[in-house]
């Protein structure tokens, strides 16, 4: 399967395709193969049957790490289908870029320099050199990472039920440690992390694991290189943060805060009010840094108020960062958008931060990206209230979870209409692969140059 | 109290103050003296109470022309209590500039160079000369036709309902027609205009007094002069419509056809299935030209659907031209915004239209203007949310209907909560004076001069 994907990918980079083209129909190819794969027998439970929309439906949720479903995943598909899911939410999660390059890299392929552009451009590198490597050791990272953690999990579960449980225990501690890194937020429990509420060192790790997939590989890889020159050349500490990591970082932060300071100022009375004072907190937090794109959740999203779902939406609607596990608009995109509406205010030509000048091409990006993000949301809304029957506030919070690729849901997913269903996998979809790509996707190999023109520093939008 | 106000502004002027500086300093002292008159008892019933909160709240709604308010005017206000709400309306329309301009025409004073430079201001007019004069013959011709269509349906009225409902007749008549040309949509009846749901000219009147109204004085100020030329010089037909007036007219007609298209599809099964085919037509066209601004109503909000109350929401945010009677984003910010998108999906970098580029400076006001719009909105829902216990559509459609100065309501405004009233104050205000003039309130004289430094043609954003 992955070999017919690489073929095909071959054929392709010796077109006149753009990297992003290519990206784009990576994508549609591997959301066609799950489709096809999630259909055969041996996944399924007996007598187990899902019609073709709403199995290209979980196709592109898969593909795209969403975690919206029409219907429970645990009565459907059998452990060989859900150790399958765990797969594909790798190959979703890490973008076909990185999987291509790592393969290749195992299979001792020698890769073109065509091949290394478009690796640099779904890893958002300034730089050619050295890409190839970084992205492998990224992603021997994030398996580690997983393997590890997933190993931590199923320890504490089996010390937990008892040693007679030990296969479930394996089964469960990795599927939350890979539903964490990947930011899958699938529920195959069919309670999510409702038994954890109150275990804050579990809800810690996992939130650690959820903001690790959603930083952005590029941040990741040059964390990499920082501890490597740390340890390597300790007396000539030369190395520098690019501005993204740095602004990818700080957005990171900036929206955690802000949404965790939201949720506990408008649950204090309310859903947060029988908890302890760190329990709020803890609570506030963990929904803050899951709501932007894991999905993972404590209890049924009824109970909160319209005002903290309102919050929750526009907490997904923004997402993760550019080039991470995560989808939407992008934290770096809104927080550039927000930069230079605040340089306006105060009166300023330019947008500087860092010590940097962000480049006119990416304010422009920024600003093209959000607006027209907002456009098909606000649109999406409009069609869903006429063709569902719904409350208003569960189709904002849908829309805004497809989109996110968040994949939280107040329970409308399977009474979904035939074009809700479909509107909600095109917004999957575009929000996974970025608004900005499927903008530029029309745009020919010459014209998507022009970013390079300025002399300031080139972050990432979208 | 017109002198007082008039001193006011005069000692003003004579400081460093900036134009958008004295114009909204003019404009919160209007509401202070309308608040001040309307609490008089020889405009108010025997035995009404109103509130200090409620009548600030209606003081606020009558100088920014919006029409909310937290309780029936006709129980509250005397027939000489409305005919002040009439003259205040004009106030509010015309704006304050253009009636201090009108008053030292009239009073025979010199009018000096910085009070030119404020009129340009306002009236959005890149040359100084013959300014004042032109904003003297719109003001004419609005008051023309207020009397003339005043009186039209006086005649209409008094023929309807029989000679011995003459007052009755005349005071409806000259209601109505100022209510349509200042935007005002108070609603004296009770019941709007649901009594001429039928009667297709009556609404096509109304219609063309609304649009007059909305679509901005310095369009009317070129249509007279283009009036002019057409007459007195007619060999040499040198008079060329502004960019501005140009793009104005072209996004109230689009978002005219747009906002009767969407109404049409999302009700036509609905609230428009019992009529016939001109009467869908004729109502969906009525509420896409009266929700932009004027806000006058057929029949209950409540009986249509959530679509179409989003659809009403949106057409309200937008609101009317600059400089017109209006409110909201403006036409032409959110029409520029769309070109600029759209110029980024073909790869253009400019932006042209009708053989001129909209200047840099332009596109970046249209930009902040929607988004922070956008914003200040998105965070009144999610306080009211948290403040009020009313559907979500409800608060969504005040909140656009404040902001848009539209005044439509589901009729929660008498409901609003302390913190609710504010918030709904903040946005009548804001939507009225426009978010440019609050960013640019606190940019000093100097600054403000930025926008006048590129080659190309300078439009009105805001
Ligand atoms: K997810
Ligand atoms: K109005």
């Amino acid at each position: 399967m992955i070999m017919h994907f690489l073929s095909k990918l071959k054929t392709k980079v010796k077109t006149e395709a753009t990297p992003i083209q290519l990206v784009v129909s990576a994508y549609l190819i591997l959301i066609l193969l799950t489709f096809f794969l999630l259909n055969l027998p041996i996944f399924l439970k007996p007598g187990a049957h899902v019609g073709l929309l709403d199995s290209f439906f979980m196709s592109v949720s898969t593909i795209s790490v969403t975690g919206l479903t029409t219907f429970p995943l645990s009565q459907v598909y059998n452990h060989a289908g859900i150790i399958l899911l765990e797969f594909l939410f790798q190959i979703g999660g890490f973008g076909v870029t990185m999987l291509a390059t790592v393969i290749m890299i195992l299979s001792g392929r020698k890769i073109s320099l065509q091949q290394r552009q478009l690796i640099q451009v779904d890893m958002n590198q300034p730089r050619l050199s050295g890409t190839v490597r970084l992205s492998y050791s990224v992603f021997i990272l994030m398996v580690l990472l997983q393997l590890f953690f997933g190993m931590l999990f199923s320890i504490y579960f089996t010390y937990q039920n008892g040693i007679s449980h030990l296969k479930e225990a394996i089964f469960n501690g990795f599927y939350i440690s890979i539903s964490a890194v990947t930011n899958a937020g699938f529920d195959i429990t069919g309670n999510s992390l409702a038994p954890f509420r109150h275990n804050y060192i579990f809800l810690l790790t996992i939130m650690f694991l959820i903001m690790l997939g959603g930083i952005g590989f590029p941040v990741l890889v040059e964390f990499q290189q920082w501890i490597f020159y740390k340890f390597h050349h300790p007396q000539k500490m030369h190395f520098k943060f690019s501005l993204f990591s740095k602004l990818a970082l700080l957005f990171a932060i900036i929206f955690f805060i802000v949404g965790t300071v939201l949720i506990f100022l408008t649950e204090f009375r309310g859903q947060l009010a029988n908890e302890s004072w760190p329990g709020k907190l803890m609570t506030a937090m963990f929904y803050s840094a899951s709501t932007r794109n894991a999905g993972l959740q404590l209890e049924s999203l009824k109970s909160f108020q319209t005002s903290t779902l309102l919050i929750f939406s526009l907490l997904m609607f923004i997402g993760a960062s550019p080039s991470s596990v995560g989808g939407g608009v992008r934290t770096t995109t809104i927080g550039i958008l927000l930069l230079y509406l605040a340089a306006f205010i105060r009166g300023r030509r330019n947008v500087n931060i860092f010590g940097r000048r962000i480049s006119q091409s990416d304010i422009q990006k920024a600003i093209v990206v959000t607006n027209l993000s907002m456009l098909l949301c606000m649109g999406a809304v409009l069609i869903l209230s006429i063709t569902e029957h719904f409350s208003l506030i569960s189709l904002i919070f849908e829309v805004a979870a497809a989109f996110g690729t968040t994949g939280l849901s107040m329970g409308i997913t399977a009474g979904l209409s035939v074009v809700g269903k479909w509107v909600i996998i095109v917004l999957m979809f575009i929000g996974r692969v970025g608004m900005l790509y499927m903008l530029l996707l029309f745009v020919s190999k010459r014209e998507q140059d022009f970013n390079y023109e300025y002399p300031t520093e080139q972050v990432i939008i979208g």
